[in-house]
């Protein structure tokens, strides 16, 4: 078991260890005082591992009502959310009752959001059943859903009281899933951690709950220093900016992981030849990428790419901050207007006839 | 001018004053970085004060779109907010950028909610035009909206980054709109300050700058002691617990400071009956109440207003905060338990054959 302290405005632990789910309900009903503990899941998941969480839950006298989503980020909706509401409403949550988010980023954020706005906040626990989410999504409290115009643009930050990941089930996803937070656990090594992208170039041979419990540190450490990412925390967004223009651009039918994927990619290129690393930082990025079959190129361009990522940032004088690796594992903050992103990303995009 | 500091998470100055609609682009600019201006208002608000807020915001050259609510309790729902929400993301609003609540409860609830939500919170200025709003919504970041289920069910508490309160278009209000605003004034005085209770007698013969300073002033005092309402600012709850559920009862027909008037009618008369303040104390404020032409009695049974007041508390064991006055000026909290509510609103209600 590996156990980490998040010290954000309310402390709280990220448990890693296997069979967890077995344990939850002993877990949280040592937290909570209230009588409820209402789960938001998916079809998917719900049908592999609702029953032993609630076998858990019953066993300690929890009610129990269960809101299922369809999955999938469209179902991270601004409409799901007040139904949501609606349902904790409808099941008469108080505020020493709990909501668990049972599930992937899209159930974490969702159940995050809804749980932070329903009476101005109740207390909530994630169960990431994703890599993803365990190393991401599920720590360090952002919180939201999507709109029409845009991913996230509804959100707050808010921390759960507790994050339970169950490593042996993480383990057992199918590959693409399972690829998917791999791609956001390279994101930690080559931006901040030597040690650790070196150590994912022998996975499948790797500890999973070694793994997964650095990439925790690492944001436990950043999120406990600048909750509110007014500065440090913003190292977390590398990949991210092109990667949330990919995944609009592509309507979402490209993954969280594989757009941060190309996002890391065509950051990592501008930023070589910007001068900021050399190009042996960015071939040995390309090449741990190229390992788990992640993509690093895609065919939108530097236009559409700046313009979905400027959303909501469009006018000339504003400033967006970019944040590249020097070398792997060391990363640098640059401020740039936003009328030079275009041109940025199209540094970072391969040519027709050049190789990645 | 009178100007008042709320010292939360976040400090922030009220002013009051007359005329402030023609300098309010001047006091905004100022404090804001951004180029748009989005107000958010209501059709009878709009007709009345829009167009020279317009003029003052465009001097500074804000960029000012419009989003306009058809008003009453019925508009501060979850879809306008998103409706809002999707508003503030076509007109590509920053976190540089200010969102102003040009109205009153309705619109500052719903604006502080979207402005804390948008991008996970950009500044926001209210701009209170009912005396309800100017004493009491408008201050201590209380936002949130309405769904089928009760009353202010989503929220949260977001500071605003100013509150500019023009007293001269208060005084101005049609009486029924300026009475609910001198309820929320009662209440001030009732629990926390003799001397205002006292100076309300006078009505209209009062200054309404040092009056509505004065609300401002103990609000101010109290948020910036417990901005999360953990504590101490609960004091500001009296005549709430049973206000709020009236209005519920009453589909919203009772307006906010009519229900606030008959909850503190019916919560003091419980606290005489239980020997908390002697039957002097709820005399006193009964005849201020009459004074007002405030109603102070309802057709409510003990049992409708316990079960709508208590929402989201429902199970046995749990407590509920009441506050009373143990004389006029001088509150004092009680915990009950939710299962005794019903017995104790009783007490407060006016039986037939009794004297009010």
């Amino acid at each position: 078991m590996t156990t980490i302290s998040v010290k954000t405005s309310t402390e709280y632990e990220v448990i890693i260890d296997v069979d967890l789910h077995d344990r939850a309900g002993a877990y949280i009903h040592a937290l909570i005082d209230g009588e409820i503990a209402a789960i938001v899941t998916d079809r998917v998941v719900s049908a592999l591992y609702l029953d032993r969480l609630l076998k858990s839950l019953h066993k300690k006298g929890f009610e129990t009502p269960v809101f299922t989503l369809d999955g999938g980020e469209a179902s991270k909706n601004a409409y799901n959310y007040i139904s949501l509401i609606e349902f904790l409403a409808d099941h008469k949550l108080s505020r020493s009752d709990v909501v668990i988010a049972l599930g992937g980023g899209v159930v974490g954020d969702i159940t995050g959001f809804a749980a932070a706005t329903y009476l101005r906040g109740i207390p909530y626990v994630q169960m990431p059943t994703t890599l993803l989410a365990a190393v991401d999504a599920s720590v360090g409290g952002k919180a939201g859903v999507d709109i029409e115009a845009g991913k996230n643009l509804i959100g707050t930050i808010y921390q759960p009281r507790a994050v339970l990941c169950d490593c042996a089930l993480l383990e057992a996803l199918p590959p693409s899933i399972l690829t998917d937070g791999c791609a956001e656990i390279i994101k930690y090594g080559a931006i901040l951690d030597r040690e650790l992208f070196c150590a994912m170039k022998a996975f499948p041979r790797i500890n999973m709950e070694d793994i997964i419990g650095r990439c925790v540190q690492i944001k436990a450490d950043i999120v406990s220093a600048d909750e509110y990412e007014t500065g440090r925390r913003k190292i977390l967004n590398f990949g991210h900016t092109v990667g949330h223009a990919i995944e609009l651009l592509s309507n979402y039918h490209i993954s969280h992981g594989k757009a941060v994927s190309i996002g890391m990619a065509i950051e990592t290129r501008a930023a070589w030849k910007m001068g900021v690393c050399d190009q042996a930082c960015y071939d040995e990025l390309i090449e741990l990428l190229h390992q788990f079959g992640l993509p690093y190129r895609t065919g939108f361009s530097a236009g559409e790419i700046s313009r979905a990522a400027l959303m909501d940032k469009k006018r000339k004088g504003d400033k967006i901050t970019l944040v590249f690796p020097e070398k792997i594992g060391t990363p640098t903050l640059r401020k740039a207007d936003v009328v030079d992103l275009e041109e940025i990303i199209d540094l970072g995009l391969v040519k027709s006839g050049e190789n990645a």
